[in-house]
């Protein structure tokens, strides 16, 4: 059963958040964006392309004037400016101007490079979402955030721009590997314990038939997730008051992932910050002791990992001050008031965030 | 006497356009923006640094926290993502987040790259307009477009983001070469064809004095050109319509500027685009023949060239065809239907280009 989610901005219409168990509803959704007159290229990954690309190009190119491809090195440590330049390259060649479009095919990697291409290309054209990855149906293709990595900094060059849809073939996570599904689940554990407590619980319940890929529970999944990120983005779009919740675990999470070389994936970074921030509540005793060990049993569960070797934990303090998530010098730590509510908290020191650490290096 | 322009977007106020003969006023507008907790970069090139630098430093110094300053070599040629990277790079150094601020000290390279970097940084960071050439002062620095060079291609990535504050020093047209101050005459005598003919008048029947740089006349012609964008920006910001009659004369004039290899300035080839553009007007039976003569001895007598030589038309012509100006392979040309009222035609054909550019190319 197809589901939509529309997603506004000050109360306009800006596009869906279409979920599907298949690509059947594909043709449907861009036959309604008339692209008739208009070139696409689909961009997607080594890894994605032998799974997906044919079917969608076919049904592209019943849509559309010309369907063309852009196929790129799979992996975090090919989302950066040299790909972008390439991309470029490949669009100007194959003639694309300013009413062209772009589709992401593949997971956030793909989604936040092709989005950012389309952000700059000819001043902004338009793009397309098509998930893959549990990461990038939960979380990454929502709500316009596109970028590239900088001198291993995440996400350092970017812009906002909003997709013209979002289309997440749900049984696409049936190819995913235990880890990009279990990474996938920090994001939506996230989810739960920022925003919805019932949501968080309803997880712990469902976590065999989640592990099974049951597909009917995992769109429901991928749905609440959604849901609760549109309601987010839609009150702050560009991140200057609430959408900063999200950010919950990034802060020690994206520094764990630079630290790590991009050796871990993002969705395990996430939830090793997780652990590492609610840590900071339970020692200020506002989230009780229990839950956190709730928490690290839920992730190893799932298969995540709740601690990481070989890191130190001065150098991830040092790190998080080199982060994005910073104000004139203090850094916006998200905590949890208790589960499912979250907070912005400027006022977090080194000593407490070496405690939150503790918690998960080992 | 200090001129003020508000430019709006959807009604609400955006930014200020100031223009002054000095930087006397510069303080009381940056202490507007409440800067006292940010840090502030200075982007300039070599040419600017040695006249404006210091000064302007010194101002912002009064107003913030931290000045910091970026100097990047003058020249086109710079315009490209490997100067966007370095800065980066030199932004990361300095610790800039979010709410920091950039300063475009310079022309229409400086402002372009440092808007385009400022959209970029961080997914997005603020950014002053300071033009000190005339190009710039009447119309790069208004209506937020940004963007840099690639592969010869003029501002192929961009990005729409409008500054927070564009302050014109008038009297930074004193330190303009000949050259310089008659590339900015192409673009002021491009808003009189295009939206104006009392103003085209008025330039002809001043071009004496303007001529001889008197400053309140100067002050006065910028500030007219500025209320033309002004209000093609407000109606369209994002040129879906109206703000491509902007590009009058750039169809031909980019190509143009491209195959000499950025060795003509860019106003001068604007100039050279508007002279073809107007003949296929004039073949056409739209304009008058004397009116086209006129133009030229306007041109000329400003000190921007009336022929090119070196160049192949049909190079030119297929130089357009790869313009970010194309919709669907179909050039949208300006033409005039008469002095002061531009229209887009999809009509245009090789051959009337061809006859156009006769008249340029010799």
């Amino acid at each position: 059963m197809e589901k939509v989610i529309p997603v506004r901005m000050d109360g306009t219409w800006i596009y869906d958040i279409v979920m599907e168990q298949s690509f059947d509803g594909l043709k449907a959704q861009l036959d309604k964006l008339d692209l008739k007159q208009r070139k696409v290229c689909v961009v997607t990954d080594s890894h994605v392309a032998p799974l997906y690309l044919e079917e969608v190009k076919a049904i592209a190119g019943q849509c559309c004037k010309k369907t063309e491809e852009f196929i790129l090195p799979a992996g975090e440590e090919n989302k950066n400016l040299d790909t972008v330049r390439n991309l470029y390259e490949a669009l100007i060649k194959m003639g694309f101007d300013r009413k062209d479009w772009l589709i992401a095919l593949g997971g956030g990697v793909v989604g936040d490079l092709c989005g950012y291409t389309a952000a700059t290309y000819l001043r902004g054209i338009s793009f397309i979402q098509i998930p893959t990855t549990l990461l990038s149906q939960v979380d990454s293709s929502i709500g316009g955030k596109t970028g590239v990595d900088f001198d291993a900094y995440k996400n350092m060059v970017g812009a906002f721009h909003m997709p013209k849809l979002v289309y997440s073939n749900t049984a696409a996570l049936k190819t995913l590997s235990p880890e990009q599904f279990s990474s996938g689940m920090g994001e939506v554990i996230k989810h739960g314990l920022i925003k919805d407590r019932k949501y968080y619980q309803w997880l712990i319940q469902n976590q065999e038939e989640i592990k099974k890929l049951d597909l009917s529970l995992c769109q429901e999944m991928v749905h609440v997730s959604n849901l609760i990120k549109r309601d987010v983005v839609e009150r702050d779009p560009k991140e200057n008051g609430e959408r900063a919740l999200l950010n919950f675990g990034h802060t020690l999470g994206h520094a764990i992932e630079k630290l790590a070389d991009f050796s871990l994936l993002h969705g395990h970074c996430v939830g090793l910050g997780c652990i590492g921030a609610m840590a900071i509540s339970v020692n200020r005793g506002i989230i009780d002791r229990s839950e956190l060990d709730r928490l690290k049993r839920f992730l190893e569960s799932m298969g995540l990992p709740v601690t990481v070797t070989g890191l130190n934990a001065s150098e991830i303090i040092k790190t998080t001050k080199r982060d994005k998530k910073m104000d004139s010098g203090t850094i916006r730590f998200i905590l949890l008031k208790s589960i499912g509510e979250a907070v912005i908290d400027k006022t977090v020191t080194e000593e407490e965030m070496l405690c939150g650490l503790n918690e998960i290096l080992v």
